[in-house]
């Protein structure tokens, strides 16, 4: 299959990147510019102008998407209407942009979170966002055209990121980012739709 | 108690109105100018004005947040920034600025709605902002000073919106705007938080 990733270059998407370009042509995509192709998810003209650029593809898996982590006092209306233009309606934009170029039962692979379940201190924009796409995903999956299929990666805190974020999450049990990278692959390769695949919890 | 309830002249804000009116003290909000104050949720100045003519109060119930129908390929991108800026962000900043506004121990209830959890054609919108607002109660729920609460309600379709969307809806048993009033009651007047009540459903 020809996959188009999205965040390819973060903890979580070197790790999908190195498990699906064992099996498929991976298409790189990052803000970074050391992949194949750049783009900015807060930005759909960059969307628009990535899809132009790599055509028709099996699937699009997105491993990109950033929140703030401050308490509510400490946000601004900056800080939330950003955390959602850019984890939640930046994915929704490659969704919406991406039907015209994704094959027949083709498929999307979001990333959304524990947060949408649990809460932390800090955390509420996660929550937002990972609540926001997972609902997205289930919606959506009703009315796709040609078969296309949708589902959502919902990791725990990733062991490679304990060093960051171990006393956010204070006695979560850490996934590796290989065991999150099985469930893109999972989605991608596998039947179901409208899912949203938890790992490490 | 003084409750500022948003939304009030709706289906759903006027029956919530009606039956906390007999029981506390309601400010009612709304865009429409037949209510004690004026807010639009999208926009935060007109949210941050609203509170300064409120001032305190021991809860904020809000029954307001718009999102569009549509099919997934016929959404343009100001469609998908608009939902996310009017039912999901417009009720998080009434959390954000409400928190200096809301007593010790009072309360804040928003409304999301069975498409969190369902998929409908044309949903897609509003599971992703019902999604949103779900899973940011749970979050923020842990972090609210003061001992201050927050709930979501989460109705199915209304029996007095079935003429409207009945099809939208085939076989979804409608619960009545009371019943979901009922849920603010119990979010209000209860001890719980980061909880979302489901009606009818």
């Amino acid at each position: 299959m020809k996959v188009l990733l999205v965040g390819a270059t973060g903890t979580l998407g070197a790790a999908v990147n190195a498990l699906l370009s064992t099996r498929h042509d991976v298409v790189t995509a990052s803000r970074s510019g050391k992949t194949d192709l750049v783009v900015d998810i807060t930005d759909p003209a960059s969307i628009a102008a990535m899809y132009e650029q790599v055509g028709r593809v099996d699937a699009v898996a997105c491993a990109a998407g950033g929140v703030p982590f401050k308490a509510i006092g400490d946000l601004a209306y900056d800080d939330v209407k950003g955390a959602a233009l850019d984890k939640l309606v930046g994915q929704v934009e490659l969704v919406r942009r991406g039907v015209d170029f994704v094959a027949d039962r083709g498929s999307f692979t979001l990333i959304s979170g524990i947060l949408s379940s649990e809460g932390i201190p800090t955390g509420s924009m996660a929550s937002m966002a990972n609540g926001g796409v997972d609902a997205f995903v289930r919606g959506v999956s009703v009315e796709l055209p040609r078969g296309q299929r949708i589902n959502s990666i919902s990791p725990t805190m990733l062991t490679e990121s304990l060093a960051a974020y171990d006393t956010f999450f204070p006695g979560f049990p850490p996934a590796d980012a290989a065991a999150a990278a099985m469930a893109y692959r999972r989605s991608v390769e596998g039947a179901q739709t409208g899912q949203t695949f938890r790992v490490g919890w």
